[in-house]
């Protein structure tokens, strides 16, 4: 087993698993804010001179996991680690969204899919130079992943 | 503390933290392999669709963290936060890597900057809709990030 620990609190308007936006991409504006636990917070140095983070956190109101799931996204099974879906083997959560500010050891966020009291396990800088990729593939999503924007989740995964 | 399990093992020609490259941006070319355990390779169905994934796995030869590190990229320390640095408080690594193929559980993969043994945490598909942002700041990587395709790592994160 690999342990690891809370680096702070992920807060957002999104208090059930119902009704959310499916990825920052569906959650333009939306504004959330991170709380860093005291400790971690002289790593945050620099932090705000990237205008988007990647955000990992634990998917924590997930309970066990299937390997096949229906995402949202569409009506047949499809192996888990084909899609975003929170019910993983390793439920770790993946975001990037828009810095708008850090003061205090709070990071203020905009275009937020995560719910609140979401447990922080890790901040990266996003950088084009390695995290863009333009000619690609994207299987059973090829179509479907233009229509998130008016996406909303339901409870399948609570 | 949250408690996650190998999924696999990732394998890799970089058998030493030194001369590494930094980032799949700096790897092009480079092929290795994923095994999945046998337990989870019915999560693996779909997958072959996308021509890029994204790997979350466990920095497994990081020892212990500083909140301040001076990244290979760079002569001042920097916020362990604002860096993609192995030596983090909870040691998640994070790269995209092209997927070639599917075969018996083991993912051929290309564009490889990992460890050769690297336990494997999670699998998601690449998706631009969700992962792309152009018009972006990179903080003190502006403008040193063009130059990662001749960096290698040397032993400061062993």
């Amino acid at each position: 087993m690999i342990e690891f620990t809370p680096l702070g609190i992920i807060h957002s308007p999104f208090r059930k698993l119902e009704n959310m936006p499916i990825q920052p991409a569906g959650a333009a504006g939306v504004k959330g804010t991170v709380q860093i636990f005291d400790e971690y917070r002289p790593g945050l140095k620099d932090l705000e001179g990237f205008s988007h983070i990647i955000l990992l956190y634990h998917f924590h109101r997930s309970q066990g996991f299937n390997l096949n799931v229906v995402p949202f996204m569409d009506s047949v099974p499809r192996g888990v680690f084909a899609t975003r879906a929170p019910k993983r083997p390793n439920p770790i959560g993946l975001s990037i969204v828009q810095l708008d500010k850090i003061e205090d050891g709070v990071l203020h966020i905009s275009n937020v899919d995560i719910l609140d009291g979401t447990p922080l396990l890790d901040i990266k800088p996003y950088v084009p130079e390695f995290d863009v990729y333009e000619e690609v593939r994207t299987g059973w999503l090829e179509k479907k992943s233009k229509t998130i924007k008016g996406r909303k989740s339901d409870n399948r995964f609570g």
